[in-house]
């Protein structure tokens, strides 16, 4: 068995924790019973302290024995690699996972995040209000037909999916009870509220050594 | 041998050929040595003629005999797991394949296209130029140090990235000399030009027909 870590920072501010990306992983590896350890970098610094794992100074990445691998959504996808709770192995369910896997990243998160941050930015208008609408309108379409995703089980496409909407400012962006319905469904797993509780509390425990060095 | 179809529209206006994502699948095939179909759905009603198959009503998707693929990244990752020319067979050149194809989707043209988005939409100020120049800035530093992004060799993610790239008006953002020549060694390939250019016929055999039908 492969030795699992997930790197992310020894602390974060208040704000982002419980959507971290680390937590991602996290939510993969709970689900699939994948053992893990967490490993940190420094919050000060992270700019420029890692940039031989992760050339864009983000996190999270994943070590998997010697073999390192950046980007949350690759990170996902070399899990899913490890178990079949995370998608399935027959080539249609696979190809299934994989398009809405990239779709969340490519087609979803490529306008949420963006308008996101336009938005906290302070734009009156982010100009990407329209886009967005048109594809959460189209996406929940989909959801109102289906459970979940692909292949008609929860896999790796659906945490990740999730993931991107349960952000709060595009959850409240508009009304769409199937979409709402599927971030409650998914939100509502064991293996998520556990990788999120595990988050907080890691950042949590790091407050008072930083209050002490500081 | 399965029957791969790239799907994509009749006919497009002339500002976008050249440039329409199918270009991907296609480059992917040629570098592959991979045999394939292109088919078409009608570019009139292409928000909902073809839902089923795409269902944020774009192109490209990918068949392949009975399974279809839609995203285009997706459609790219399902293709490298066909050939070793498009993504090595190795652990480790296959993570960084994976990951450096995913930093194209979600690190990179997740800024590129909103930005691009915003600027032809008129915005004198997008918002969103300091955070694109970090990005390609870190970019550059990678670029600075390697030929290709993975694996020491020509895989699907320089493919992906080079074709977010070279866009003219991200490529001509700023002065990044490493990228630049990246861009142009990715385009400079023989396989890029054969799908470039057929993608340009394809699009330009459908002018007269589409002349004599309004």
């Amino acid at each position: 068995m492969s030795k699992l870590s997930i790197w992310t920072y020894d602390w974060v501010p208040e704000g982002p924790r419980g959507f971290v990306r680390d937590l991602r992983l996290r939510w993969a590896c709970e689900e699939a019973g994948l053992t893990y350890a967490v490993r940190t970098i420094p919050f000060d610094g992270r700019e420029t302290n890692h940039l031989a794992q992760q050339p864009f100074g983000q996190v999270p990445f994943l070590k998997d024995d010697e073999l390192g691998v950046f980007e949350s959504g690759a990170g996902l996808l070399h899990l899913a690699r490890k178990s079949d709770k995370l998608m399935p192995r027959d080539p249609v369910g696979e190809a299934e996972t994989l398009q809405w896997t990239i779709a969340a990243l490519n087609s979803i998160e490529m306008v949420t995040v963006p308008w996101w941050f336009l938005k906290i930015s302070g734009a009156e208008n982010t100009g990407l209000t329209g886009w967005m609408g048109k594809r959460l309108d189209q996406l929940e379409r989909v959801l109102r037909e289906r459970e979940w995703l692909a292949a008609e089980r929860f896999t790796v496409a659906d945490l990740l999916m999730a993931d991107v909407l349960r952000v709060s400012e595009v959850r409240s962006f508009g009304d769409r009870p199937a979409t709402e319905a599927y971030v409650t469904r998914a939100t509502d797993r064991i293996a998520f509220k556990k990788a999120r509780a595990d988050q907080i509390g890691h950042f949590a425990a790091a407050d008072q050594k930083r209050a002490e060095l500081t």
